[in-house]
């Protein structure tokens, strides 16, 4: 167990701020308290002698060998309160008390110097304005909500107080258990992070459950979640998903609306569950906690009914899973044992007269069955069939072949007992069966999860002088915003650029073009970091013959100049002309989010990313596994792999050029926004053909 | 009420099999009818004197005045009891004996025979190989299903009979009630539409829920329900939407694999909410019933939990419904009765220690406000609200307003009253807010059904004479496929192409160029109905000089001749080559699916539909509005609409050439597939430069 070991499982609890006012949240901590915990609870309150029979000490530092000092004292005395503590030695604090951060210059204010305390103390502190905190294992309650959580496995964090005695209120009413659950209030001081690797860290946690709002440090968050969630499984629902959510999570915890395309790809690189609804975070946890994960995608389904078969069997196609095929030997079994009437393939429909017995017969010929990982039973009321035998024998035959198994039970009240005795056991029952094969597909992006390999970026042998230089000439020249004119950054960090130089003159142009071109039809374009969209302005001219070079380059600069007055024209940039005519235009880019950093884009050119958003990103530093995944994800990716009667193009020059950007700014804080597009990807290889780039020249 | 109003209400049923033994269906079926049926239920078995309690009669037409036989006989015997019956003057019949088409081949026969006496005696006949039918109105039990549904306003057929048992059982656990129930069987005589029908025209249906493996008219069902959801919802699982639930449905009632892409056009198309998912019928049907559909898209939050109205918010975000904006009246109101602390914009959150009085002062608030379509109230259990109190509240709020509300009761078994009471009311309750959202957007959907206009075709003034020659020419010539030769079928259909001749020879070649050309360079093409991919082989040139011309022809003839040398050589075409720099490239198809006849298809050409499947289709006709939409819907339609600097197209031209084309594809059943690849969109119109078809030359 982490350190944060004795945060919820504390001997001797302090309530600072103890009360028996009716409705008052000191005596609703002190209540729950005293209800279960199988430590001491003491009570602070210099006002009073006694509460709730507990004799009251002054401050919290009379009391001596206190573990966990929780706090519900009023705002305004809150810090000192803090401060005895810390005087104390106590070492974790739960403060309950809320006039912080939330609320205004003042609280912020507040909230600044608990944390410079906490520092000062080395306090584990959770809050302010948290609901508190709960541990089943010690019975340990202190929080003012309503209900003590059941014992269980999960251990659940929430940005939301009101959420948790939700989620305690209704999980008690299913038997859903918890290890630990904590209310993180305005995270001052521990944060998600800190919880995730406690968690991670603990033997008695089978799944973490988060309700984030925001993330406080988004690159710990991710590196301490990818490590844990290689062994433990962890399901999140991350609100303000949606502008107006985002806007509502502003309102209500002050999350910052960081960007949800990072938050997306962060989840998902750090091996998160991320779910949408609280439905989805609980038939997720649940499975997960009570199931192991398959060990292959193909699910069997049995059933006594058909058109639930059907259903089930649509679930399957629309998850991540497939329909198992059954072995010879299998299917031999079933021609014996089933009636003739029944289906013996996948979806196996024993139909409507079925007993029990006919259930055991299918679900352990389908367990048996090499090519099957899970389960699905659905089962329709019938008056052959008793869904407490069925739950027996489901219960049975799952820990016999230890292969995930969920439950539909298609009906209501007849279900309940079979529900109850299945849940014990750790099989989930739903009454709609896609929900069941959902639950299993969670089961399976888990397993997926696990195994993955954990793989650092590459390092190239790069020339990160060279290309500091060229950032800082830029600086030099008081511009913050790059574009031809830095391709030789491209060079420095090994990525291919045509041959290409900057003229200012009409000579200058031609000689540039007979040594780029050595006598063919070269490129031409204006460079101007005023100009952003080149093509638009006519400020790109392709295949320029040598006799036309001296034309072009005054043409080129009319137009310019014509387009925009004051723009700053740092010339006109003479390009090779490759043939790019087999070649597909891919982006590569990267900026910055407020939380992650650095994220790389990856698309094809044109419109493929600008009006299909066909486009995946990544944190950066992003390695070679999953660069190679960057280019599986968008939908065109058929037109890289040979789509139309073309030769598929390198992908491994692509993917690395993505890992080289990634590299890149990794190392260049100061680079804050770059794009490659296009990117030309041919059969030979990937070739950078322009760039734009913005840089904080603070940073450099 | 319609033709089969005496089908679920009859006076008079005879059980045909009527029986006492233990566990049979005769037994099962009696019990359910004597239970609580109103009228008089008569008992048919030549081998029984008397059975339950009632004389038997030794066959059907020996008790007078039978409205409803209901047949159990094992098949053997069945068609004799039918044609009994149809002699006996009995106008509906429920085969619930299996044995028929679902069967092996003599079950089809017998299948084949019950179609023809049903037709012969005029019967109203549901399955066989039926459950049976519900009436609630009337107590009608004619099922052998374990209980009878609660009365209620929705009506529901199902092509699983043990579908209907486990509805039945979970609903009433649900006081979730229903009109009529039909299990439709093998669906011989009565199918879905006819059901649809009757219940469009039954006061007492609110909603009509079905369960559909597939559709055994389309085109009447789709006319059919196009009809009925102007005025009464529907909402539909289709199951076999996924290749292996459709293989699933093949084998569970021999359902044949219509495309899924027909049925979910013409499921749109006929009004029918189209769910996936049990839950989700459920959780639509239920609000669909108990709650008006909102006269705006705007909804308002009111919460006493900061978190979870952020979820909330997120839900309103993934749904086509959108935050409300409160008009200053409401927020100054607000201002005043909420405590500071409340946020009083949208999502309201009116705090933790809210009382139902302040739920209350909310609700009204934002019900009040013009700029509210619909509300979700969003409760999670606290000290000061009692769950009862604020569903008496909502309860009285939206009967006030008559705008829907929908509730999340966030806890367990604290809620189940306050629950009932909602349900009650017609207001539906779930934990997770995002069902709540969920199903308001349910309504939403079926407002816009309800207000769609309902617009014809356009019928064109066509030379359809004409255009039968062309496809007479070529059936003439023994082919069944047309390329370009064919072009002059679209002109026939007034759909715009550009000028061009067939040629054989290199001198006739440079003649039309000349005529199709006047000078100007051409595009030339070979024409063989073998070579599907020209481009592919070289098998086009654009831009050909008046000069190049004869070369070219000898040229594209080579190359088609090395390409495939047994290919059909119909010419070589000379077309007028248009700019279509300007020009988008968009693909409109027709092709036939077996159940519903002919679909447009329509997308933009190349990789758009060939490899990202961006494309729309609808079932023909297609109306104006239609192809308006069609347009619409296609991810890539802002590449029409003058993305990228480029001038919008001709949008007018291009839904002409789709309803042109829906009319040429009505008019000809020979048409068995046809492609316009690709019609090229400008400024200033639409014009399709190439052609495939295919023609089923026996239906000419």
């Amino acid at each position: 167990m982490g350190e944060l070991a004795s945060l919820f499982a504390p001997e001797r609890v302090a309530v600072v701020g103890a009360s028996d006012d009716e409705g008052s949240v000191g005596r609703a901590v002190t209540e729950n308290l005293l209800a279960d915990f199988d430590g001491e609870v003491v009570a602070v309150n210099p006002t009073r002698d006694e509460v709730l029979g507990l004799s009251c000490y002054d401050d919290v530092t009379e009391p001596a060998d206190v573990d966990l000092a929780v706090v519900v004292v009023p705002a305004s005395i809150a810090l000192e309160v803090i401060e005895q503590a810390g005087e104390a030695g106590v070492d974790d604090v739960v403060v309950i008390t809320a006039g912080f951060g939330e609320s205004g210059s003042e609280g912020a204010a507040r909230e600044e110097r608990l944390r410079e305390l906490a520092a000062e103390y080395d306090l584990n502190l959770v809050g302010p304005n948290s609901l508190g905190v709960m541990n089943t294992t010690v019975g340990l309650n202190a929080t003012f909500g309503p209900e003590n959580a059941q014992a269980g496995s999960l251990s659940f964090m929430s940005q939301s107080g009101a959420f948790i005695t939700a989620v305690v209120d209704w999980a008690n009413d299913r038997n859903l258990g918890f290890k630990d659950i904590v209310s993180v209030g305005n995270k001052a001081v521990l944060d998600e992070s800190d919880f995730v690797a406690e968690w991670g860290d603990d033997p008695d946690t089978d799944v973490i459950l988060g309700y984030l709002e925001d993330v406080v440090d988004g690159r710990v968050f991710l590196e301490t979640a990818r490590e844990v969630t290689a062994e433990t499984p962890m399901v999140v629902v991350k609100s303000g998903r949606t502008e107006a959510g985002a806007s509502a999570a502003a309102s209500h915890t002050g999350a910052i609306a960081g960007s949800e395309r990072a938050y997306e790809a962060a989840l998902e690189q750090a091996g998160v569950l991320r779910v949408d609804t609280v439905q989805e975070l609980f038939d997720s946890a649940s499975i997960l906690a009570g199931q192991p994960v398959p060990e292959s995608d193909g699910v069997a389904i049995v059933t006594n009914a058909g058109g639930p078969g059907v259903m089930t069997t649509d679930a399957v196609g629309d998850a991540g899973l497939s329909l198992a095929s059954f072995t010879d030997e299998t299917l031999d079994r079933f021609a014996e044992s089933l009636p003739a009437e029944a289906n013996r393939y996948n979806p196996v429909d024993i139909i409507g007269d079925a007993p029990v017995e006919r259930f055991t017969e299918a679900l352990d010929g389908v367990l048996a069955d090499p090519g099957v990982g899970a389960s699905v039973v659905v089962a329709c009321p019938t008056a052959t069939l008793s869904f407490e035998a069925l739950a027996e024998t489901v219960v049975d035959l799952q820990a016999e072949y230890g292969k995930p198994v969920a439950v539909a039970l298609m009906g209501g009240s007849s279900t309940r007992a079979a529900s109850e005795r299945l849940s014990e056991a750790g099989i989930p029952t739903y009454f709609d069966p896609a929900r069941a094969v959902r639950s299993l597909d969670a089961l399976r992006e888990y397993r997926e999860i696990r195994e993955r390999e954990t793989v650092g970026p590459r390092s190239f042998d790069v020339d990160r002088e060279q290309a500091r230089e060229i950032l800082q000439r830029a600086t030099d020249r008081g511009s913050n915003k790059l574009g031809v004119e830095a391709m030789d950054l491209l060079d420095a960090y090994g990525i291919p650029t045509p041959a290409g130089e900057i003229v200012s003159g009409r000579r200058e142009a031609v000689a540039a073009a007979e040594r780029v071109g050595g006598g063919d039809d070269v490129v031409m374009k204006v460079v101007s970091p005023d100009i952003l969209h080149k093509s638009d302005i006519g400020g790109v001219a392709v295949g320029v013959a040598p006799e036309e070079v001296a034309d072009t380059y005054e043409d080129l600069v009319t137009r310019a100049r014509n387009y925009q007055p004051d723009a700053t024209l740092v010339g006109v940039q003479v390009q090779e002309l490759r043939d790019t005519d087999s070649g597909v235009e891919t982006i590569v880019g990267v900026n910055r989010d407020p939380g992650f950093g650095p994220l790389v884009l990856f698309g094809l050119g044109g419109i493929f990313v600008e009006i299909l958003e066909d486009a995946t990103v990544r944190i950066a530093p992003v390695s070679q596994p999953q660069a190679d995944a960057m280019i599986d994800e968008i939908d065109a990716a058929p037109l890289l792999r040979g789509a139309r009667g073309r030769d598929p193009v390198d992908e491994a020059a692509v993917t690395e050029v993505i890992e080289r950007l990634s590299q890149l700014v990794m190392d260049f804080p100061a680079i804050v926004e770059l794009d490659v597009n296009p990117l030309v990807a041919t059969p030979e290889g990937a070739t950078a053909v322009d760039l734009r780039l913005t840089i904080n020249q603070e940073k450099l």
